[in-house]
């Protein structure tokens, strides 16, 4: 990927650490609470374990720091390679996805020090002068760790889930939203000309450049996202029964994994309830839906008579706001309504949910892949997937930008995904 | 989707009947040396019997051409509108398609009468005045049974190439046609804005449209598709063993299902052979590569450190030249090296095989699928799937359009789908 | 196996080839009315096509009799030996049994010559004199081909089963039956030893010896088969419902595979239908209950407070019998109320259903298993099947005696199987 | 099942109390060094989690001793009963089996705790006046819990297999054994009438009973179990590569699975290694072979030209020797080579390793299931399953009996499960 090249190496060394650490920091600290069994077991194949994220995430610094840039480095342990490389071929075998959750050793003690040792080598790494290269490894480090902070939390939710003991991982604190949504309505785009990806000074993913430009019709966007209430009509109109609203796959999963509501949605004496980070909660009627797949999103979309935005019309209406909202910072981790002092016409861009757009992940014109291993994190992944904009709030805050692209297949659900409608003007 | 409004409905009607039946003769002739069992296995779930596309191809005039517009019309057997609908939600429950194989009664016999009393109940529709919504029905059903023209011979290479004696389909017959191919070139294109897609008064599918205008940067492409001899030197360069060439889902299947050449390829004492419609034949090593999924094309392009051309970049070259190639007609049925007679620049555009493109299928700008059943042709199937452009030596001559887009699925393999390298103009 | 070692070699030699024609010719007999796509179609992995099965019966006497015994003996055709072996390891690789119904060529016709060029040769061998090897071979020759007369009748009857046109193997004749069945009541046995299994000089399987004494205490049977009225009535006392009386891996199935029913019974407006290879017929209510599997047989038995017979039960009640019933010879092709002229205390003991034991299907004390490849018969399925007795409907007559034994597994259903009830005597 | 009726109630019930205290504080035990991660994972669909064993167990209390005899018993959750219920389908619904090891909470020591509260409830019962019958379900649990003691370490050894990290269990504490086995040698048994099954006063499963007569023809057993070093032998001379000598299913599995040796053997530098609870440890050539299923014993008979003995051969072969050897009690934990001060000519009959028979696990004659839910303990899996004599180095000492039957399916092979030869005396 592209990364940050500094001419102020000393310094932004400096800053780098501390930015370092507090990430190393932070992901750490997600796991209080948490047993080691809890950090153990994989409850899908999608998912991974606590644990392995803490580890794999420290792999990823003594792969790609540690071991080309300190002479002489000794790993910590020969086997770790083996066991923590995610999918880097270039680097050699791994242990296999869908085994993760077997691996009731090393204990989460020993990957907790597992991490101090290596913070304690990058310490030192960083004390002293770095090339260019590896201060921008080092910054793609904490990028990539920040992603799996995110994924700690979707995929330790998923675990919970299944546990008939509605597992509570930490208490939801008071949010400061409204019970209900604003009104819907939409805010009008005009046609042109538009650069779109990244092309500044700082940190971007390889897959959000180059920068270029695309032609845009004029268009809509909902004033905010799609809320529960919504949905809750949704199903009351028979959307999970009804095939010509749906993508052909998307039907094909509705009958064979009996979807009827979002992932961890259950209904009980006529009450709506969801499976949260802070246990079993009624559905907030007012929050944006989270838990869809693209194929509910465009279900969704298509029994309004609307459609999903494409990437890049959300990335010019995007852009022209602050990239504020409900990320991870706020403890809350569930999607929230509206705050009340939010007067942006266009709310909830950023935050509580990433919002499922119409397009196909796929490399931007002119896109090369990195040289390396490294070359690895997006490039092979651009095939069967759709782009989500706008973080969730199990984002870490300062994580996303507006060109920033996340993806995932169009049948997963179990992030913090919902959607954002869109129309042409006609 | 958006059919033909003709004012001129006598005459235009009289057209469209001699190509009508022209059109159901051809698919017919089709199983010209064909048994019953032969027509009626189905070799994999992608795959349909021979049976099943003559049946369901006239199942579509019957449905939706003959009971409209025919009063009082009677099905020829009611039990057929549910065995040979092939995906109409709307219409009602189906037969399940993969049990098509099961059905060994009608015999070919029956159902080759049940296409001539369809035929004698189209003709006399056809003698009297139809409004122009039939009208466009009827060719609807034409393009819709040329398109099972084609899948109908891909279908049954299939079930021939599982059988280890080898059937033949029918003899080659010696082809205008080269030894070799051109020495590999490269052709530029500027880049500007351009209008995409089909706008003008004859027929074109849903997808076609709307036309609009997108932006391309300048670019080349190969003035030829990758042959069976570059294919030769890619396999032996290890580029099935070589995750890096792959994305990541595409490397899962190579692993999963062994691949390590195209489909119908099999080497022995050292010499590649292929199955054909005309049997088990040596590679030819001049002609365009075939039977290979997504995967390996976006492989093999990553290995020459090319890249697949969109689809748009794809239709802005292709349509500068006339729609002509090596087609069904021919009646070699097998892709073949160029025909020295052929000197335009970009050589087999059209005919020999689909090429595929970097394109996921998706909406143009604007799209709307049609009301009614027919509204499930195309708009539902937008998702994970890639764009193919071009038209294949199975395509029946007159089928496609520089604005034609077919698509498949990036790990489907059993199509005359190849590819054309592409280049940015740097 | 252990056969016939004849000292009137010529005139033995006679009468052995009587029976091999009269067999062979009953086999290719029993495909009149069929189309090629019928004899093609392979509709689970545990049945076979009927071209299969009248191809495999003939490469056993190419296999076993011609190419050992006839000097320089050419095969029709040399991939045949691969194409029609069935599990016999030891003559070499053999085509995937789940593949068998992709071989839409050779055509019916061409199997037929095959059958007819090989009988051919078969008629020159037995013309000459022969070593009583080869004619134990032909003998075990003749005791294959009639197995496979039967699996080729249940086998067409599930392709049959699953078209929705319910296609008619021939019409029934009318039975020499009562429309209901005698009244249930109990047979009494005494206890003792017993000899069990075969020792005379006439042809047996290998499994059905040693002949060897067993110990049984006394016991009673039921005087005739459970009737498809007794199984209505389980049916509506909930008993696929009832988990208690099941065995755990049967509850398993009828959960995983929503058994409601015998396999080929439907529920229309209140009443019970059969697929039969009559087409579908209403249930008969004094008929015994057939097309059900062991998990089945089991449940029912539980239901009643019965229990299943071991085959040793079976046998030494059977074979005070003469060995008549309602064999593949009366056309009939399905199970029949008890006929009324039938005095005998134990009614349809032979022929209508095989009856399924509750022994495991296992070695007899000092079993050995034959030389050759011809070892592989039965020795190599004793495991995780149960013996059936008796015969059936569709059983070629003259191919059971008291002390044969049939196997299936536990979940197979697609037999003329049914059930005898038995109790301890207390 | 037939259980223990006391007349001797106080003083019996003083005794009963003590061994089953003494069983639960071993069960407990078993879990020192364990974490609450490795207490947690479901390792496969076969295996179960540790805290599942020591919760199912306590269940077992709850349900069938502590709900009916203590008036007014509370539960220590209600939601347990689900969680815990094996497969007692009279007792209701209960947590899918392949979903175990989700259960990251309760913990560890919740569960523990849970132990400890039954405990107390049922020491205060215990200090009451009980009806036999209440005796008779505490003596149940008991044998219950030992027969988990076991599984609870095989399933342990299965996870810490999966892990690269070879865990250790514990540290091997050094045996009293041999390196060597004593020569192979046969050992003859009379023919004759011998009673089968328990019939004494004392605890004993369902299935040993009721006590009957068979008829058993002379036989021979070998005088020790197969050794790992016949097994290498067996390895070397193809025994995995060669289809002949295995049953049809077992073929099919080698195939599948890719058998070339037991369950946890890996071979490295032409060394065999295999895991154990003590970790990775060389194969000590004079033990017994363990970790194999069925299939591979039934194999290696036809290797040697033997074959298994019956359950009943070995029972009667058995019960003249003490019921000695080397269980769990030892905490070795894994098969050992004979002791040398072991003189029987039959050596190692209890103890070291489970010995597959040839007999299918099913109903003795004249077998009743018990009334209740416990009535689902052993009947309704007497299907598929072959029965295995004698213990192993992981069953608790005192559980096994001459009599005693274990079973598991063919295919299984994650016991400590082995062979000892039979032959006919001819």
């Amino acid at each position: 990927m592209s990364l940050r090249a500094s001419d102020q190496e000393v310094s932004s060394s400096g800053a780098l650490a501390s930015r370092l650490f507090e990430c190393r920091v932070q992901t750490t600290a997600l796991t209080a609470g948490l047993t080691d069994a809890d950090a153990t077991v994989q409850s899908m194949e999608d998912a991974s374990p606590t644990k392995w994220h803490l580890a794999h995430t420290t792999w990823f610094f003594e792969e790609f720091v540690l071991a080309p840039y300190v002479p002489g480095y000794r790993r910590v342990d020969a086997q770790y390679r083996y066991l923590y490389n995610s999918y880097y071929d270039a680097i050699g075998p791994r242990h296999p996805r869908p085994l993760r959750g077997l691996l009731t050793r090393p204990t989460l003690v020993e990957i907790v020090d597992y991490r101090r040792r290596v913070d304690d080598a990058l310490q030192g790494l960083l004390s002293s002068s770095l090339p260019p290269a590896a201060l921008d490894l080092i910054e793609l480090g904490i990028q990539h760790e920040q992603q799996h902070q995110e994924l700690l939390l979707t995929d330790l939710l998923h675990l919970f889930a299944q546990n008939p003991l509605r597992p509570v991982y930490h208490a939801t604190r008071d949010a400061d939203c409204a019970d209900t949504a604003p009104e819907p309505g939409w805010i009008d785009f005009p046609g042109g000309h538009f650069d779109i990806g990244y092309a500044g000074p700082d940190f971007a993913f390889d897959c959000e450049r180059p920068r270029h430009t695309v032609l845009l019709a004029p268009y809509m966007l909902a004033n905010r996202p799609v809320t529960n209430q919504e949905w809750i009509e949704f199903i009351a109109d028979g959307g999970y029964r009804s095939p010509q609203l749906w993508l052909s796959d998307g039907w094909g999963r509705v009958q064979a994994e009996h979807w009827q509501a979002p992932l961890y949605w259950v209904q009980r004496d006529g009450t709506w309830w969801q499976m949260t980070l802070s246990g079993e909660c009624p559905v907030e009627p007012g929050a944006p839906v989270s838990q869809i797949s693209y194929f509910e999103a465009d279900a969704f979309a298509c029994w309004t008579g609307a459609r999903l935005p494409t990437e890049f019309e959300w990335e010019v209406a995007a852009r022209a706001q602050p990239v504020a909202g409900q990320f991870a910072s706020t403890g809350r981790f569930r999607p929230s309504p509206v705050r009340l002092d939010m007067q942006a016409p266009l709310r909830q861009v950023y935050g509580d949910v990433w919002e499922w757009t119409a397009s196909a992940y796929s490399a931007y014109p002119g896109f090369k892949v990195a040289a390396g291993a490294v070359g690895e994190y997006n490039g092979k992944f651009m095939c069967s997937q759709y782009v989500l904009r706008g973080g969730s709030c199990a984002t870490p805050a300062g994580h996303v930008r507006p060109t920033y692209r996340n993806f995932f297949h169009p049948h997963q659900r179990w992030q913090f995904a919902g959607l954002r409608l869109a129309r042409d003007r006609t």
